[in-house]
């Protein structure tokens, strides 16, 4: 394993909750600032859409997959979310991070909304050089509906273990998995089930929150434990501390 | 062999020649509408960089190698031709071309110098439902020198074979290669020496024209056709029509 680091900003942390399109340009600064105090860690960021690119997926029916009457939507959610992501990196390169936006779709290719294949050879030549990519949820093209919306979540999931990623961190704007109003400190696969039960009123799965745990159990299948922490906590994360938040891991293999 | 089209714009035709960073804007409209009278045509197009990212190459000297000191000079490079891309690809869309810019540098690798790979399916997909990728001349990460420029020449060359074109073209500002004042209407790599003699005054090998040749040589050695004629003609070419321009063939076994 190498001392990579892939790191999650979740868009209810890169968005404004609630208002299309409106990036959260004080958390941006924030985080940056963080990430800038740790520059010699090598490190790829992926962040999620939020309230980008959502408007313009759900106009086009990106969701019911792409022919050429709908096509266009392709290039409206690509922008939409790609002008988020230039945010990303502008926060990132103003606050002295050698950041460069890489966008998933050119790099990358879905099959009925998966994420099958993205190039990650020039991910890890960037972090040799001391370049932090930034990738993103983006509009995919897909082998058997044309185009997807693929997660930042599913970008973590298949990234993790091509990247050979040593510690893997969602920051989000909870402080983990919430149960009876406490914060689970581990889930495995063995305990999952008593925090997904539908209709459960003691877990917030709302967020994304289950998508999340999906992806990131079948992560921790493979042998890479991850951490769902709060955006404030993203310095203890870098730094290998503590983070107050759930860690997701194989358990007992683990 | 599918009926894909893989077009090339010359630097020279997509940039004012001797003023940096100028976009052809009135070449680029009038290129755009001669795309979009062919909607039908499966088509990819690459550019060149022309004079764009060329000073931000020259002050980081990106082609002698990136290391952490320069490593900066990636993003000022990728910046200035992404610029030159988002002209081209908007210009397509205002004539009503479903273009979307793919950039090499999150799509490609390199090895000493010269492109190793690059990702194709999501360009055949993108085809398939109507979409024109336009790719360009870009920084890419190099396994060995950590980054270094390729050309759209290079593109032409690596992707012809990958997305299975049936024409390649390369549209320049003159009319091909021309040899004692006329275009030299084949070549094979068996007449190829006759133009390629160092110093003589008889044919224009400058602009490029050179390094362009030995791409297209190697790609008719693969069996790959290519025409290399003035941007005036692209209609022509894009009908399959003549285009008064110079093939590039494997000779006997083409």
């Amino acid at each position: 394993m190498s001392d990579r680091v892939l790191l999650k900003l979740g868009g209810s942390v890169v968005t404004e909750k609630g208002i299309e399109g409106m990036i959260a340009e004080g958390a941006l600064h924030r985080i940056a600032g963080e990430i800038a105090r740790r520059k010699q860690l090598p490190l790829v960021v992926v962040h999620g859409a939020g309230s980008c690119g959502h408007p313009e997926a759900r106009r086009f029916h990106i969701n019911e997959g792409v022919r050429q009457d709908n096509v266009e939507g392709v290039y409206h959610t690509h922008l939409a979310v790609s002008r988020l992501n230039a945010a990303v990196v502008g926060a990132l390169r103003d606050a002295g991070v050698e950041a460069i936006g890489v966008h998933p779709l050119g790099a990358c290719i879905a099959e009925a909304g998966r994420l099958r294949s993205c190039g990650h050879q020039q991910l890890l030549l960037m972090t040799d050089v001391g370049i932090v990519p930034v990738l993103h949820g983006d509009v995919v093209m897909d082998g058997s509906r044309g185009a997807c919306i693929i997660s930042g979540d599913q970008l973590m999931h298949l990234l993790a273990p091509l990247l050979g990623a040593e510690r893997v961190g969602l920051a989000t704007d909870v402080q983990g998995v919430i149960h009876k109003g406490r914060v689970v400190p581990e889930i495995t696969p063995v305990n999952l089930g008593n925090f997904l039960i539908e209709g459960s009123s003691h877990t917030d799965v709302t967020g994304g929150m289950a998508g999340k745990l999906g992806e990131l159990i079948a992560l921790a299948e493979k042998g890479i434990s991850s951490d769902i922490f709060h955006a404030d906590r993203i310095g203890d994360f870098l730094d290998g501390k503590p983070n107050g938040g759930t860690r997701i891991t194989g358990g007992s293999y683990d």
